[in-house]
């Protein structure tokens, strides 16, 4: 009747996530940048918007994350399908209100052992230096990043 | 990092939920109903409707249950608050696109331990009547219902 | 005045449907998913997920079961007109909001003398995938499947 | 032509805010809340949620932050004014989808000159209970509150 769930983000780490993702942009010369953490079922634990960055990028950032949660792979995956689907995400656009943003910068986060703790979406930069900001927020807590990349997804 | 979530309800047992409500309608002679069981994120399980219940009755015991876990009240608790705050529910129901509905008929569904692992909405009958089926169901699979009565919210 | 209706999805028939195909997704080492049996107005009797599908899954389910029934064709017909209207499919996207979602996987329902009795959806594996635990939880219930395929719309 | 804008509320500052609020939630034994802080333009600067509060206390945070700004009055006068009109603001209310909610709990945060710097909105325990610990988040940078008093408003 039940069945075990091991391991949930807390929201201090979820905030340790999305700021070291910010610095990282900021270190790194990119955009600034707004970063979202939601837990599994895709509600937010910490959205942050580095002050300098244009006010859309909260909403994309988690709209990225939310895709990734809400249809099981990463931004990089979310993106091939998007491309070979075309007719498919653009009902699913509608349908969700633009929820799912399938591009990379979006990322799931999860445990070492594989399980699906949240996601992470950035936006401000390009989509690739969005993901690596992400990345670096991920492994600044010691978790796993899943971008959709083939061999993974 | 990260915090211990001990149980979470099986589509196989919400299905049991919700069948039980709906034929617990049919033998009390009660009008015919949906049911709506949610896992403690908000998100569906098994949303059944009786073949006779009007077309409105999912949306409204989707409604109750996710209202509940929106809010972490079962429906009675709600029904108190928005006759008190009536301002504020008018702002949660634009918010939330009328997703909170505050009556009797949503109830929490909690663990032995009061953890709360989701939620029922009835629709059909009366919110007294929908209540009592909400009721047979959980206790059909074991879990305690906490339906927003005083003593215990 | 009236017409005789001789067959009509009861919702215990319909949840049989929707258990039986993610029991079959499970069996077969797929990916989780979700399904929704609608009946022949559209209207859900049954949606059922995997407590381990991801959230978006039900909606998507919901959407191929009622573009269907609300064009009158099964998933692959859907598919092959969404590729060669595209702008036909743009608009039907915007003003259904997304609710005819034209890809395999939804599949009318059918009366052994061709009625149609209601339509289901699945979602979370490949289309392909999807389709054939819809195909299976219409034959354990000795109804009738039409996919759309040529020969059949 | 340019106006100095002396201050402004910086992401980190804002997280500080709302991370203390929390903080200060548990520490007092109080319901589970989320945060919302937003600079002068009502855009989100962090918004955290404690793993444990229910999940649309993040969209009822940030409404009555926005309030706040949108109207210019801390919550308490909002608050009065709803009661006062509520027409008014049923009007507001449908106009921006719920975004003002007009309650205590949310507090415009100002400098030591006065000037309206931004708003923190808290959820999840009584409003008078959300209103302190939003009091302690702001204290913690040593910017002024402004709750709407009437002495203040």
């Amino acid at each position: 009747m039940e069945r075990m769930s091991m391991a949930e983000l807390t929201f201090t780490t979820a905030a340790l996530i999305a700021s070291t993702a910010l610095q990282t942009a900021r270190e790194l010369g990119l955009k600034p940048m707004a970063a979202a953490v939601l837990d599994s079922a895709g509600h937010p634990l910490a959205v942050l918007r580095d002050e300098h960055a244009s006010f859309l990028r909260p909403q994309i950032a988690t709209g990225k994350a939310r895709g990734c949660l809400g249809m099981g792979f990463g931004g990089r995956e979310l993106a091939r399908r998007a491309q070979a689907m075309p007719a498919f995400f653009d009902a699913i656009n509608s349908l969700t209100g633009g929820e799912v943003i399938p591009v990379a910068g979006g990322v799931l986060i999860r445990s070492a052992t594989g399980q699906v703790l949240g996601a992470i979406g950035l936006s401000g930069d390009t989509s690739d230096n969005d993901e690596r900001c992400a990345l670096e927020g991920i492994a600044a807590v010691g978790l796993q990043a899943d971008c959709g990349d083939p061999q993974v997804a």
